[in-house]
């Protein structure tokens, strides 16, 4: 029997497993902090198919001291990372496969239909928090790794595994993999591309911008400046800012994207009263960061354009829009578009799927860019599950979906690592 | 001695002690819910004055079936009005001098150059939360009543002073003071009118103005819709109603005031996530009702100004801002401009400060709605202190205006009530 066709049967064995592997991953809410028992599952799956595990938390004091750490933490005390290697036989190219464990939080719990860690199947759809971003992902390269330990296909090449923490406020998760020295010839992060293979990944930065006024009551309002009217200039200013930066992006990679490297503002908060003219607003967003840009640059751009503030109004002048980085930052990420790595996947995916992947620049941050501008990994982002539904209530992945990633990595991997 | 000058001489003797009063009333941080401390020194100076006292905390669950009742506590245990009767010899006018106890929160405590409670007195000022609003006004008050009494004048008519709570939060007090039968044939409110006198009164109001987005994630924020974007529609929109409802304001009261009935949005929140598309964002704010407008058609007018936002952005018909009325309200007022009261006020500046008066509208409500509306007691507002500085930090009072006030208000006590 052909690879393709015995790895094809192969993951119909597993199916009912991995289904149910993936409801026990998405019913632990891992939020940050809270990795622990999400990872307990993984580690058991690690031993099940037989590779070596290394588990350890990582060392925040020393992690601090990175150029690209980030953390809203203060420890990693509890949260560890997970490693699974599988020692391929020697003169192979190896392969790193990385999903991170944590989730972002459930939000407003009236908005989902269900219980978020419930993990409900309806319609051969799993819904839950994490289950697109990204347990599906992970669960389809547990699968991968499965399928051809349980099919004994050799490999040359090394595989290694990781269950990391943190990706969803920076990525010091798989920052520490990488200062604990795992690398690889190449690496596959399966977030939810919804299928589509992206070479390119965006990066991106948070900001505050915080805005100034004069408190007046709010009956003499004219006494005062209301920094709640000044914020509308700082947002019309992002705006445009946005516009100039995305006219400027040519590659075709970008060209179903609406808005290649968008800025949104997500948050508006000030004021305190009412009857009182509002004295301070703080406005937190995120902008996108090409795949070419440098972040510095980025950031240069933005203080460009605050700067210009006080062209369209003289109050900027004497009360300047605070501009600060903060939170979390995720590291832009490339492959050269001539790479056998991605070579590989394209055909993997052609073999397994029977039809031509979509080859996309991704509108978001993944892990991948701290590989190739820390790590130097060349790193392709694809996998199951969609970005439509992650972060947001009724999160769901289609299951189908995962078993048909796992077979791509699975022919993908024996592919690669004995190339 | 003429009246006049017996009352300026009487005032000198009293000027340490009603300082001293002063600074001892500012520094009980009467918030609300704190009024006790503060309350107990007003007794006190009742007492030596020799005033008949009636003391009670309001009935809440009596006062909250009142049309007119607002406030955002859920009792008033521990919080007493007090009032302080001189009967008159019969025969005159009575006067109602109603003061508010409570203050508004220091806030942001760096931005204060001393201790928001310690009094102090600097270039004859004296800083600190409530001296303005308006323990100022009420200690002119005493001071005018205590001047009387010193002096021996007989009066025909009833004095009955007035320290209420919960002015700040909508006039709860005040309306306690209106069920519990205190009644009068005109009463004077010092607020801090800088010694304007205000026979007009704003009225104003609270409203909530929640505005719905869609959320997605910020890196394909075109997939989403943000509640920030469009809440700036919604604040244009208020400003145009702002427009409007001014453009219509032709009393020559109103003529030094830039914008009679201001909109003001104090507040805005929304979104979760920097990363993320903001679904709801909601603006508090207040608006001034003017005298002669009835609360119901301003809400009307409102109303129908965000219901026009579906001819702005289709968005809204689908996802209509949610319009709440909420928290604290003031009545508007007016007195006739031929009223008695007013006459003798008006008389009484010029006998005392050898000048005219300026006559203008309050741009902001207080307690005096409550009486014209619900008491119909006519009620004029003019005291010492500013509102530029009440509400905010280093909030103070001019001393000499403190006793100015005092001068009048003996004066035209004398003559109303023997009127």
């Amino acid at each position: 029997m052909e690879l393709t066709d015995r790895i094809h049967e192969r993951i119909k064995v597993h199916r009912n497993s991995t289904v149910r592997l993936l409801q026990r991953l998405v019913q632990e809410r891992s939020v940050s902090g809270n990795e622990s028992a999400a990872q307990a599952i993984i580690i058991e799956k690690l031993r099940e198919i037989g590779l070596h595990i290394d588990i350890w938390e990582p060392n925040y004091a020393k992690l601090q001291q990175h150029p690209f750490f980030v953390s809203p933490r203060s420890t990693f005390i509890g949260s560890s990372n997970v490693v699974g290697i599988k020692k391929g036989l020697g003169g192979g190219k190896s392969i790193l496969l990385n999903g991170h464990i944590d989730v972002v939080p459930e939000g407003d719990i009236s908005q989902w239909e269900n219980d978020p860690y419930s993990a409900e199947i309806k319609d051969g759809k799993m819904f839950g928090r994490g289950t697109s971003d990204m347990k599906g992902g992970t669960v389809a390269l547990l699968l991968a790794i499965e399928v051809i330990h349980a099919l004994n296909i050799p490999l040359k090449g090394d595989i290694i595994f990781q269950s990391v923490i943190e990706e969803e406020s920076g990525g010091a998760g798989t920052l520490a993999t990488i200062t604990r020295g795992y690398t690889a010839d190449a690496a596959i992060i399966p977030e939810p591309t919804n299928m589509k293979i992206f070479p390119k990944q965006q990066g991106s930065m948070w900001f505050r911008l915080t805005v100034r006024g004069k408190s007046a009551h709010g009956g003499t309002r004219y006494e005062g400046v209301s920094a709640i009217d000044k914020s509308i200039l700082v947002i019309e200013a992002m705006q445009e800012l946005e516009r100039t930066r995305n006219e400027k992006i040519k590659d075709p990679l970008y060209q179903n994207i609406p808005i290649p490297v968008p800025i949104n503002i997500g948050k508006i908060n000030g004021g305190s009263w009412p009857s009182t003219v509002a004295d301070e607003v703080r406005l937190e967003g995120r902008i996108g960061v090409a795949p070419e840009e440098s972040m510095e640059d980025v950031k240069l751009e933005v203080e460009r354009q605050i700067k210009l503030l006080t062209k369209k109004d003289e109050w900027f002048a004497e009360h300047p829009v605070e501009l600060t980085w903060f939170g979390a930052r995720w590291v832009p990420g490339t492959i050269d578009l001539e790479h056998d790595a991605l070579k590989t996947l394209k055909n993997s995916f052609k073999e397994v799927l029977k039809r031509e992947p979509v080859i996309e620049a991704s509108p978001w941050g993944t892990d991948g860019g701290l590989f190739t501008q820390v790590a130097n990994i060349p790193t392709i982002v694809f996998g199951p599950g969609t970005t439509e539904v992650a972060h947001h209530p009724n999160e769901f992945i289609e299951i189908e979906k995962v078993l048909e990633a796992a077979e791509v990595f699975a022919h993908m991997i024996v592919e690669w690592c004995n190339n």
